[in-house]
C-alpha cells in the first residue's frame, strides 16, 4: 500500500538520496550548495547515480520596436549585427560555450530585416520584430502561440542532460521588465535596470516609456496575456524552451534577467517546471533579484554579470557537472573503509 | 624615459587590458568579476591574450598530534584512511578534477604510520605527524624550513598556468587556526569554527586546547615562527606551494579555510605573490572570512562549502578558464562591425 501511496514514494527516494550523499567520504553536508544539487539532479533524472555528459545553449535572438522608443545604449541594427557575429562565433556566449564544451544553437525568433541564411542558424522567425507595446499588444496571440509552441520544439529536442538558454535583442530588458510587472503585479518601475548600459538620462526615459506602456493593461496579467501584450519573440519562444526542455525531463539552467523572466512565465503556465529550473546566476540588472524572489530561487553564482545571451547559465554548468558526478562516482565511507565520526 | 619608468609601464598595461577588454561586443563592464579575473590573468601572464588550458591540483596530506587532544569530529587514522581513498580515486577532490580535467597529485606530507607505497604518490615525508602545538612547537625550525622548500619545489614545477592546492589531514583546522591568530595578532577563539563538524561539546573542548595552545606564545607571530609553532606539514607545504606556483609566473587558485592561512602565510613570507592569487571561494568554516579580510580577497564563490582538498579551488577553475577565453577569443565591436552606444 506504502509503495503505491506517491507522496511516500517521493519522500523515500528523497531520503535515498539523503543517504546516499551523506554516505560519501566527506563531513555531512560540507559540500553545501553542491549536495542540493547533486539532489536536485537526482530527482529529475529520477536514479541516484545521475549523469551530466552533455549541455546545450540555444540562443533566441529577436527585434523589438520599443527599442525605437530610445529605452537602450545601443541601436536597434545591433540585434542583427550581434546575430551575424553569433554566426562567425566571437561572442561571449560562443566562445565561453566552447571553453567548457557546451553545445551551442541560434534561434532567429524575429530580427528585423530579411531574413539571414546561414547553415548554423535555426529560423523560426514569428515576424521582423515585435509591435510597440506602448501603443499596442507586442504581438497578436497567434503569434504568442506560434512562438511558445517553436519554442517548446525546439526545447524538447535532443538528448543532452542540460538546456541553457539565451536571449539576444536590443530593447529585451525593457520587453522583460513589463512581463515581469504584470505577471508579479507589482509597478513597473520597481523592475527597471540599466539594461546593456543606459544612463542616467537614458533611465528616466526608458521608465517614462515603460509606464507607458504599463498604463496600456490591468496590473496583473496572466503568462499568456502578458507575453502577448509586452513579450519578444525571443523571450516568448525562450518561455516555450524552458517548458519543452523540462517536459522532455532535461535540467535547464535558467540564466540572468530576462530568461529568468521568461522562467517566471513558463512556471506560470506549468508549475511542474520548476523542479527542473537550475537557478544559475544573480544578475547585476535591477530587477533580476525581484523575481528571483519571486520564484523562491537562490542562484549558484553571484558575479556581477549582466549579459545575458546564457553566459550565466553556461558557468554553472561544471558545477552541475560536479554535482552529477560527486553522487555518481565518490566513494562511500563503507567501499573506501574509511572511519566514521568518532 | 616614460618607456623606461616602470610605473608608467605597468599603468599603460593595465590601460591597455582595460582597453582590450571594453573592445569586447558586449556592453563596457556587462561581463562583471570576468572582466576582473581576465585582467588579473593578464597581468599575471604579461599578454592580452592569455592561455588557461592546464590546472594541476595538488593535495597535501599529513598528522597532527593535536587531533589526539579531541579536537576533531573523526579519528586520526582517517588521515591515512582517506589517504588510500585519494589513490583508489574515490574523495570529492579527485571525482570533481576529473569531471572539470584538472590534473590530480597527491603529497605525502607527513602521514602518521609506515610510508605508503605507490606510484602515484608523491612522498615528501618530515615525519610522521607534527608534535602536539598545546605543549611544544609542532615542528623544528629545520623541519618547517624543510616542508616550505618541498613545497616550493612542487609548486614550481609543470608547465600548467594555473595551480590549486589542497589539504587533507584530521585535526588540521585547529592547526589553522592557531596559524591565522598569531599571523593576525588575534584571539583563537574568534578563528575557531566546526571543522569537520564537532557538536557543541566538542567545539568547546576545541576552544579550550586551542587557547591552551595559543597561550604559549606571543600574541604575534611572523610567518616562520607561525608555520613552526603552529602549522602542519601539509599546509606548510601548500605554503610552500604557493611560494613556488607564484614564483613560476603560475596562477594560483586558493581554496578554503587552511590553504587560505597557508597563501597569508606565503604573502607575508612574499608580498608580491598577491598578484597571482585567485580565491576560489568562501568557506562555511567560521574564521575563513576574517582571513579574506585580511588579505584584502573576495573570492569568486560562495557554495556554502566546508570540505578542504581542493574542491572549491577547482570549482573556479572553468571561471578561470572563461575569462581567460573571454579576452584572448571575443571579437571586437571593430572586428565584428557591431554598432557601438548611440
Amino acid at each position: 500500500m506504502a509503495e503505491q501511496d506517491p507522496a511516500v514514494t517521493v519522500a523515500d527516494f528523497d531520503r535515498a538520496i539523503r543517504e546516499a550523499i551523506d554516505s560519501k567520504t566527506k563531513p555531512v553536508g560540507a559540500l553545501g550548495r553542491l549536495e542540493t544539487l547533486a539532489a536536485q539532479i537526482a530527482r529529475v533524472q529520477q536514479t541516484l547515480v545521475p549523469t551530466a555528459s552533455r549541455c546545450k545553449l540555444t540562443v533566441f535572438a529577436g527585434d523589438h520596436s520599443i527599442a525605437g522608443a530610445g529605452v537602450s545604449a545601443y541601436p536597434r541594427e545591433v540585434t542583427r549585427q550581434m546575430l551575424l557575429n553569433f554566426l562567425a562565433e566571437g561572442a561571449a556566449a560562443n566562445v565561453i560555450a566552447r571553453t567548457l564544451g557546451v553545445e551551442f544553437a541560434l534561434v532567429d525568433a524575429g530580427v528585423m530585416g530579411p531574413a539571414v541564411g546561414h547553415p548554423a542558424l535555426v529560423s523560426r522567425r514569428i515576424a521582423g520584430g515585435t509591435q510597440n507595446s506602448v501603443e499596442r499588444p507586442a504581438m497578436s496571440a497567434a503569434q504568442c502561440e506560434a512562438a511558445l509552441r517553436a519554442g517548446r520544439e525546439i526545447g524538447g529536442e535532443g538528448s543532452h542532460e542540460a538546456a541553457a538558454f539565451g536571449e539576444m535583442g536590443i530593447g529585451n530588458t525593457s520587453s522583460a521588465s513589463l512581463v515581469a510587472a504584470k505577471l508579479l503585479g507589482l509597478p513597473v518601475a520597481g523592475l527597471i535596470g540599466r539594461g546593456t548600459g543606459v544612463d542616467d538620462a537614458g533611465l528616466a526615459r526608458k521608465r517614462h516609456v515603460l509606464e507607458a506602456a504599463a498604463a496600456r493593461t490591468p496590473a496583473e496579467l496572466g503568462p499568456d496575456a502578458a507575453l502577448c501584450e509586452y513579450g519578444g519573440f525571443e523571450s516568448v519562444m525562450l518561455a516555450g524552451a524552458v517548458l519543452g526542455a523540462a517536459e522532455a525531463g532535461k535540467m535547464v539552467l535558467v540564466d540572468g534577467f530576462i530568461a529568468t523572466v521568461s522562467a517566471l512565465a513558463a512556471v506560470r503556465i506549468s508549475p511542474r517546471v520548476m523542479g527542473n529550473l537550475i537557478f544559475a546566476h544573480r544578475s547585476a540588472e535591477s530587477g533580476h533579484s525581484i523575481v528571483l524572489e519571486a520564484l523562491g530561487a537562490d542562484p549558484l553564482l553571484d558575479l556581477d554579470m549582466r549579459l545575458g545571451e546564457g553566459t550565466g547559465a553556461l558557468l554553472a554548468w561544471p558545477l552541475v557537472q560536479a554535482a552529477a558526478a560527486m553522487l555518481r562516482d565518490m566513494a562511500s565511507f563503507e567501499s573506501a573503509g574509511v572511519s566514521g565520526r568518532t
